[in-house]
């Protein structure tokens, strides 16, 4: 017998059973492919009529749900959300798209915080719906998680944005002049930069945080705003280590403002499990650098179709300043009660989260290996930084696109020639998937060098 | 009696009932101020227990939506959301923001689309939540709406964005040069003009739209974009005309991208009830400018809560220029699944919102005028743009921001020197709130004068 609380929800008792049916199938705890049970073992199992379950299999099949033949039991499927318009279609199952770095999302948990979060909806819809700043609650939540890792928070300090890209764009737009990157660093970021025409100043950091190469480059430069990514950074996973970040601690002397990203700090996928083994965290690098703005976003940590991101703040005038744009494009006040009912729960979706990224990312580099390719163990996050060990990655992506494996090209990261053998490689794909496209790029990979020979 | 359909939410029966009360409370139809109906009375028309009533009563106190003493029946009230820390302050009960033209939620209607979005969301957990250019049925409800008002437009021409502002954005994201606007105009956009470093070209047109003085700016300067707001124009609420629209025909061949803002074309406050004595609307512009991009959203005609831009672009390549900037900042999949449900519902979301706007815009301007104020009667939109005789709109408004009445001065919607004495006044606050205002504006701007004098 089912928990019986699957009849506590809205409509009729067939709309609710079939409510049920469709969350267990898109959890998984009936698997697509399968035959559904039969009408008699739904019955005794939900505790309903043969009727009942009948006119809720009718539902599903109409909701593109399960298929069913004449006397046959129904087979489960998942709805095509590309067939319906709903979503773009991959090129082809083995798609991964370059830019897509992205994973389903705890559908359990975030279904359960969109229902409570509607319940407390309703006051909000007396008011304009201008949030300013974010709703307290949020940002009090955000504030104490920080607090708890080590970097201590206060709610005022923090501002909702829309998403962490939301919060790098407006820092950008509070400020003037050229821009200090990490290079190779998030293609989003060079983005944005390169809409803003400002001028931007590579620190091609090597391997790791070469903090001499960038005295260089800060005698040569003047940069006003520095983007740093300490914490898994995308797109090469690296984190920086203690020391390193001692030895960014007088970078504040030299530049106006620094924009720490954070975006993929919870997502460590170094060896241990749930914490026990596992080294600690280097401390976050704004407890180094007093003055520093720390963005993040829950995106990359729940999922991509929620938008909610952060930025903390430390000093009243910046964020006087931002607010001066992120209060001109508030918001949504339903995503940020839906991120307030999931803070509770963001560590359970985090631990299930890297457990499965950290076996696709082993399967992946297992892949690439095999086949001869130099991968860095890639310590947290969710891409692979692959070296192809020739400046071949353009034509390598024209090669894999019409496959439907949409690898992302080195340049798009930084300086072109610098990154021309790198490719980036998302390991948020089921096993199978993975295994498919690594073929793909060895394959392909081979026969652009024969080309080059 | 009541509907029995309050019982079929989540929930035990006391929390439903509660619920219920809440929406009613929230909605107006039980009045925040009054008594509560006693229990017995309650009882009955719920068709419930008076313990159940006495227990949602409990709930409705603990959420601060009624305060009860011993032996009396409970007054109701609103929560508090200021107080609860989840909503800007306002500096007095005679608030209004300056730059918050916003008004409530139509609750009831917004609501329920919240519980249909709720439904449909779990198809589109298994995916990566984005959905690249926008959700495909609201793409084509918007298409839809835009051509039966007569501008043919097909579903993939609408890209969805985060607000108005957000598809202005990445309209600035994906050009350069110079642009222009009209002077004045919307105050947003020339943040995000000064935030991107662009260079305005202000177009003072007048009274009308002044195509004369538009040729000799053109002759003076090449801007690569002009941004216009042809359909109750902000801040002036003015309405182009049908011959002015038709004179601004030959601009394409001046400016390379034109962007019109249609954020306001459906509120339409001109005289006429629900369209029967009402003149029709003037064509949409880009019925003249095949080429021009049309931008609108869903903040001013539904919530500011709810973040629903869209653009439509005739044009492939500048789609494809466009999405460039929206994908990287994907739209909220839940606001538009709410969105979506909220289509069909637009026309009566509409009509009970200019119906309301109409009574306040009437009520302001009657206070105003009353006081030997001129004010052009806007013929539709959510401020009235006030002229104050004489430069001292930024003194004004220094005056009235401790009274909590924060009106917005001229110069923030263009040229200093010209806008000096205007002064914007929303007119989406309730009527009694709005005389309040009114007699504010006139006494702090009889002492302003004195001292001038």
């Amino acid at each position: 017998m089912w928990d019986p609380s699957w009849q506590d929800g809205t409509g009729s008792l067939p709309d609710q059973l079939a409510h049920e049916l469709r969350h267990r199938i898109a959890r998984g705890s009936i698997s697509s492919g399968s035959l559904l049970p039969s009408e008699r073992a739904l019955a005794a199992q939900a505790g309903v009529s043969r009727t009942t379950v009948g006119l809720a299999i009718d539902l599903l099949e109409a909701g593109g749900w399960c298929t069913r033949r004449a006397r046959s039991r129904a087979i489960v499927c998942l709805p095509d959300i590309h067939e319906q318009g709903l979503a773009p279609r991959p090129a082809s199952n083995a798609a991964f798209d370059p830019f897509s770095a992205l994973v389903a999302a705890p559908a359990a948990l975030l279904e359960d915080a969109v229902e409570r979060a509607r319940s407390r909806l309703t006051p909000h819809l007396l008011g304009d719906g201008r949030l300013l700043g974010g709703l307290a609650e949020l940002r009090a939540g955000i504030a104490d998680r920080l607090t708890a890792d080590g970097l201590a928070t206060t709610r005022e300090q923090v501002i909702i944005t829309n998403g962490a890209m939301g919060a790098l764009s407006a820092m950008l737009d509070a400020t003037r002049g050229p821009v200090l990157v990490e290079d190779p660093t998030y293609h989003v970021a060079l983005r944005l930069l390169a809409s803003r025409s400002r001028r931007v100043v590579a620190w091609g950091r090597g391997p790791s945080w070469d903090v001499d190469a960038l005295h260089g480059v800060l005698r040569r430069e003047k940069p006003s705003v520095a983007y740093l990514i300490p914490d898994f950074h995308n797109p090469t996973g690296a984190l920086a280590g203690n020391p390193e970040r001692d030895a960014l601690a007088g970078l504040e002397r030299r530049v106006p403002l620094i924009v720490i990203d954070e975006t993929l700090r919870e997502l460590d996928l170094r060896d241990g499990d749930r914490n026990l083994d596992r080294p600690a965290m280097p401390r976050h690098l704004a407890e180094l650098l007093p003055d520093a703005v720390t963005i993040g976003g829950f995106s990359k940590i729940v999922w991509s179709g929620l938008r909610i991101g952060w930025v903390r703040a430390p000093q009243r005038a910046q964020r006087e300043s931002l607010r001066r744009f992120t209060d001109v494009q508030p918001v949504p006040v339903f995503e940020q009660l839906i991120a307030t009912e999931l803070l509770p729960h963001l560590d359970e979706i985090i631990a299930t989260r890297t457990g499965r990224l950290r076996v696709q990312r082993d399967a992946l580099l297992a892949g690439l290996r095999g086949h001869g390719l130099q991968v860095v163990t890639p310590p947290g996050g969710l891409v692979a930084w692959v070296d192809l060990g020739a400046p071949v990655a353009d034509e390598l992506v024209a090669r894999l696109a019409p496959h439907g494996v949409l690898a992302a090209p080195g340049r798009e990261f930084g300086s072109a020639h610098r990154h021309a053998r790198f490719l980036r490689v998302p390991f948020t794909s089921d096993v199978g998937v993975l295994a498919q496209a690594t073929e793909r790029i060895a394959g392909e990979l081979e026969v652009v060098r024969r080309r080059k020979a």
